[in-house]
């Protein structure tokens, strides 16, 4: 078994053979997807995102340059008018561009389309954060350049972005016209029906500022409805022969530099441009100040140097890496697509801007920007363990909108806070209530969030702070919205659970389950703190109450077939008729109504299964694989949210390779666009599920009630996993190979120690002491079983 | 007991004191109430509809001048679209206006908001079929004048409706221009968010042909998107001292008649304006075509001439009243109230149109003017008794529409047909699916309306020609809509049934048992018919499954509390809060979300009460005194389509106060205009719902299993109740007394013969037997069961 620092520190295996796990390259070939390649090669680091566009932004599947919650809000209208169906929604626009470098040759301008493209890569570099491109194009006319540049957001500097671009002529001395621009109001194309695009406002910023001087510029634009305001600098320093000549001009929503010159071979034109991006309420800072902020900060990244950005970046990834890094030997592909996951998990979210993580991240505008539950049932669980300070920030985010899920839940008539289904700024922005208002899980999901934070970090302080009345808040939402039956069982009736191919439904079990979490640990924790329980209104009767409903929360089954049913009557429900659905037909929203999706029993996405991961220990082993057999047969994962947890659960019992399979259409979703959305951005939370398909599934790890366990099994494609996890300050890794299970605290004390448990056993592992345990052989758990036709997962477990 | 030719024959009882129940005034009191007042003063003949808009337009709520089937669509846009959300909407507008004639005295216009109204009345006659109006008016600067003026839409001539206009001075001679106008494009105000009220394109109308000739002109106009063409054209006669003088003139949107003159007291200006309508697609009938042939209509009625126009009106109402007059002794007022409801469900339909009736008729263009199921549950039954070639038309209407029905059930991946939720031109317009899609039973409720028009005419012709075809593909919807579940009951799942406080629920009461009369129906005429059903490819085997299928049709029953559930599940819901429910809280659809109304045991309408009326026959009668008890505490009749089935059901159970009380609420709902909605147009359900509760309550007629049968009994407050219904050719009167029920056949020969129950005897009506039977005490049905707080209906049962 190999440990040690080799494994702690991947960027000392640098040059050996499995590098390529660590980049992702992109040539001449891929020229063609757009809009998948620029959110592969999205950069961020969760305040800036921008898209991977081309340098020279044509041609270009979809712009994107976002700062974290810059957002518009547009009107909403229905057909038909409901009471409190939301009126406007958030919808995420650009801030002004600054990524974008053109180049003209001899007045030709760059264009991967003409001409000939004598080479062109663009690699990802995980380790070092920063998008390279190198390109060879001869121009229509015949005359060749090499462009190289060198793209990176800043991981550590948090307003800072920067883009270094060379160019030299390949044969002979050619004119070369470098126009670097800050460009507001980027057209954005128009998308299309499918109801899981955006939709973008055309204009949506209004100029108040702007200026050049000499190599710097800046602008400032506000939007209409949300009232925000966005300021961006840039600031350049140019490397070039005497030559050339430079000159700035500026529109209200344009600051460009133009570099021109002749340049012989040999000769070359190096321009480092550096930015600065923020944003705040209109009525919070005043344009100047924003302005005069954003100019210093991109001034003072361009005093450090580009080579300082390079150096700085490298060692926040280290950082992280060390925490993050999952070795997974035995499949390259997917040790690979586990990293570029990662990676993007590493960008997506900032310990220090109490904001919070959307379903694409910053790296496109799909479901508009909007948050969703997916930040808090998928992400954060696997940010607690390796960035617990960002997990605390997202969940800060939603404290900070308590207000509007109060006001919310009022307008609702429903008590304590109903959070919104979709927003950006914190308002519901769901346009189709069945599954989006109807969808309370959200609340519970917040709470589970919290207490599975609370778990890892033991954060006092945020507990006081902002944890303890989350719970509160959402434990008041289920009591008042459940009520009791004649025969003493508390219900949660007419609400939408996970599997969006059902709605309005009563005792969805992921809701009740969920929501039983909440009202107990919402107890427990007042419990735990009457005085701040108190200053909230919680009495003792209040937190009897919770636990009452808690302890009678009804679970529907169904006893003749002996599974629990995803809710109440779905195992009566008529069944789908899949052997009349064509491979044409998925996904089936786009070509079934509701009216047929929602009364059968065909699920989009694990539901139930999603209960069993989320709640394991309110099922038996038995209960786990019955249940898992019926719902794998009807789940037809037109969800990207799906594979993970039924990975998951069919580790757990024991069909290793379809887990596998599940795993890796978790991990490859961006990679291999499975879904033909990445264009739109990636799937976050799908990439994260990767990582709780293996520490979860393969790692066993189970963590519901406060304590870690293990129950690790491997499947036959992976000859060693190993991972890290910070629990209560520590970090604990884990390395498993078929043979043994190694548990240890590489960088702890001597005196530091974590308990945990390996397949029952407790163990204490110390900063001096790891541990290491003989793997159990998987009790053959019988035949896999069968997924709808045409819907198994694709088979690499036995590749 | 009255019985014989007086009766008969409401037109002769004139100047006797109850002539007011004949006739709807209005004052000057009432000229602030515009929008309900045009409502009730709307004249029609189930081809045109006009408003009952002052002659001069102003001060006006809603213009209005439609066509039957005229219509414009609109493009539907959804927040989250869905698949199969129809895309585009019908919506009703108006045909050029032909009704106004405006007036200047001394160059002031007549505006009853200005100047001194000395004295205004307008008066509905039920009997002759005309509006008149008479005003005394002073204008500001002084000048008296009055104004008579009779309008009418003839019942007799389709395309033709008619103003007489007379002005003359009061005390001084006066310089009077009076405008006769042909207004294409009147803007209609915009609208509240209500989703019951219609949404109105602005200029919906192309000109295409235009023109004035003397006193005569037509414009012809054209939609843009529903490709519709209407044509409409006027005559005027003048009758005026020598003095005046005439001018035409006409532009694309206005064909204008002025007359001007001198008039001296004593002296009088008649000008009498003859409008004829006619619309068709745009590739049927050429611009100049139809405008030849309105033109010859207008014609043809000036060359009659008025006095003919109005000899005819009251011929044609004799006859139509001769059916449906009902006479209701004991309250002038709900006698007032019962004639109103009659003459506009008279002047609703056409033997000759092949067209159906709106939710409004063609009194206003709330619900955009669509066709619900109202039409069949509500209409159709009442006219299938008093004017069966009418229900014909709408039965003819519907089955000229099964291609896009058809066309709809592929769409939706249904067998069968799918008739739309809303329409007008055919086509699915819901734009809310859980309230329209799903509210499936609308296509059971088509096809009870066949097996009704079937039952009362034996109409072989129809049956061949449309009702087989409707009934055979309303059941292959649901055999293909339905499942079987494991004990071998047939389930019909995720649908919508009436109540409009619940939607996509499992085996709704209503919908289960109308598809189970659908099926058998089908199954029926089926095998009555076999070699028409067998070029509608029906076999054998598809009879079977039809039968099979409602043989196990599952009907949801609460065994502990001994009532059906509307719903699967219902009667465990949570009960409403109605103790926190405010008066100001109704209609609870404005305050409250579907997610509470949905999930919770509170019904907007009624439902299952609705399917014991329908389906008498399912349910005992303990079943229907305590399902009518417990229904009544949690029905808010937030719809007006509520009262009259709770009527009938009170009254069946013997809560006879109840019943007058609902009774009194449905007739009385736009003459008084109780949900504040009448401004849109009337409500005709509810103004058929007044017939079955008087006729089905207190008649106590059931007609579900093809014979007639009768068990009446009289409220308090009626000392005698008279109606007349239509069975197989003849026209069976029926009068009842505390004392008696009479049963005659007045106009048949003497071997005509009728067979019906009463009171569970089998009687034999023929032409010259009359039989008489005693009324039975009604059993004492113990206490009235309570309505909501503040909801039951108010008491006038004890007056």
């Amino acid at each position: 078994m190999q440990t040690g620092s080799a494994t702690d520190q991947p960027q000392s295996t640098a040059a050996t053979a499995d590098d390529e796990t660590w980049r992702i390259r992109r040539t001449a070939a891929d020229v063609d997807r757009l809009g998948e390649t620029e959110s592969i090669f999205a950069l961020g680091n969760g305040w800036i995102g921008w898209r991977g566009v081309l340098d020279e932004g044509a041609p270009c599947g979809m712009p994107g340059s976002y700062v974290s919650g810059f957002h518009e809000r547009r009107e909403l209208s229905y057909p038909e008018e409901g009471y409190a169906f939301p009126q406007a929604s958030d919808t995420v626009i650009s801030a002004p561009n600054a990524a974008l470098i053109r180049l003209w040759v001899d007045d030709e301008p760059l264009d991967l389309r003409t001409g000939t493209l004598r080479s062109h890569e663009r690699v990802l570099d995980l380790r070092t954060g920063v998008l390279r491109r190198e390109t060879e194009w001869i121009s229509p006319a015949g005359r060749g350049v090499r462009i190289r540049s060198t793209r990176l957001v800043s991981l550590p500097r948090r307003p800072v972005a920067a883009v270094r671009y060379e160019v030299e002529p390949l044969d002979t001395a050619v004119e070369l016209r470098v126009c670097s621009n800050l460009l507001a109001n980027e057209k954005v194309p128009e998308r299309s029906d499918d109801p899981r695009a955006a939709s973008v406002p055309t204009n949506p910023l209004t100029a108040e500022t702007y200026g050049a001087t000499g190599l710097d510029g800046v602008l400032v634009h506000r939007t209409e409805r949300s009232s925000q305001r966005v300021a961006v600098a840039v600031s350049h320093l140019l490397d070039a022969p005497g030559t050339v000549t430079t000159s700035g001009d500026c529109t209200p929503d344009r600051v460009r530099l133009t570099v021109t010159g002749r340049l012989h071979p040999g000769e070359r034109l190096r321009l480092t441009k550096f930015a600065a991006y923020e944003w705040a309420a209109v009525d919070a800072t005043p344009a100047d100040e924003l302005a005069d902020l954003v100019a210093a900060e991109a001034d003072a990244a361009r005093a450090d140097g580009f080579d300082a950005l390079l150096t700085d970046q490298r060692a926040a990834l280290d950082a992280a890496w060390q925490v993050a890094d999952v070795q997974l030997d035995g499949d390259q592909d997917l040790q690979q697509a586990v990293r570029f996951g990662m990676f993007h998990l590493i960008q997506a979210g900032r310990p220090d801007s109490e904001r919070t993580i959307s379903a694409k991240g910053l790296t496109g505008n799909g479901y508009d920007g909007h948050v969703l539950w997916d930040t808090e049932s998928y992400v954060l669980p696997v940010l607690t363990y390796l960035a617990p300070a960002v997990a605390r920030s997202a969940l800060t985010w939603r404290h900070a909108h308590l207000p509007e899920a109060r006001e919310r839940a009022r307008e609702l008539r429903l008590t304590g806070a109903t959070f919104p289904w979709r927003t950006i700024g914190g308002r519901e922005s769901s346009g189709y209530w069945p599954a989006g208002t109807a969808a309370l899980h959200v609340n519970a999901d917040i709470a589970d969030a919290v207490l599975r934070y609370l778990a890892a970090t033991d954060d006092q302080r945020f507990l006081a702070e902002a944890g303890l009345e989350l719970l509160v808040e959402t434990a008041r939402l289920w009591h008042g919205f459940g009520h009791w039956s004649d025969e003493g069982d508390f219900h949660l009736h007419g609400v939408t659970g996970p599997d969006e191919y059902a709605a309005l439904v009563n005792d969805n079990v992921f809701t009740n389950l969920m929501a039983k979490r909440n009202l107990r640990g919402a107890a427990d924790a007042a419990e735990g703190h009457p005085e701040l329980a108190g200053r909230l209104g919680v009495d003792r009767a209040e937190v009897t109450g919770w636990r009452a409903a808690a302890d009678a929360m009804f679970i529907p089954y169904d006893h003749e077939r002996g599974v629990h049913q995803q809710a109440a009557g779905f195992t009566q429900q008529p069944e789908w008729d899949f052997a009349n659905t064509g491979d044409d037909d998925y996904p089936l929203l786009l070509h079934f109504p509701y009216l047929e999706l929602y009364r059968k029993q065909v699920v989009k996405q694990a539901d139930l299964v999603l209960a069993m991961q989320l709640c394991p220990g309110e099922f038996t082993a038995d209960e786990k694989a019955r249940n898992l057999a019926y719902y794998q047969a009807r789940t037809v994962r037109d969800s990207s949210l799906s594979a993970a947890p039924q990975a998951v659960l069919a580790a757990e019992v024991g069909h290793l390779d379809l887990a596998y399979d599940l795993f890796a259409e978790s991990v490859l979703q961006d990679l291999a666009d499975l879904g033909d959305k990445t264009a739109d951005g990636l799937h976050l939370a799908s990439l994260a599920g990767a990582w709780l398909a293996l520490v979860q599934g393969f790692g066993g790890l189970r963590d519901d009630r406060g304590v870690l366990s293990f129950d690790p099994r491997l499947p036959r494609r992976i000859d060693r996993l190993a991972f890290s996890l910070r629990w209560r300050g520590h970090r604990l890794r884990v390395t498993l190979t078929p043979a043994e299970a190694h548990y240890e605290l590489p960088d702890a004390a001597a005196d530091a120690e974590v308990e945990l448990w390996h397949h029952g056993e407790s163990l204490r592992i110390t900063g001096t002491e790891p541990v290491s345990r003989p793997m159990p052989p998987v009790p053959d758990p019988g035949p896999e079983p069968p997924s709808p036709p045409g819907r198994r997962p694709t088979r690499r477990s036995a590749d």
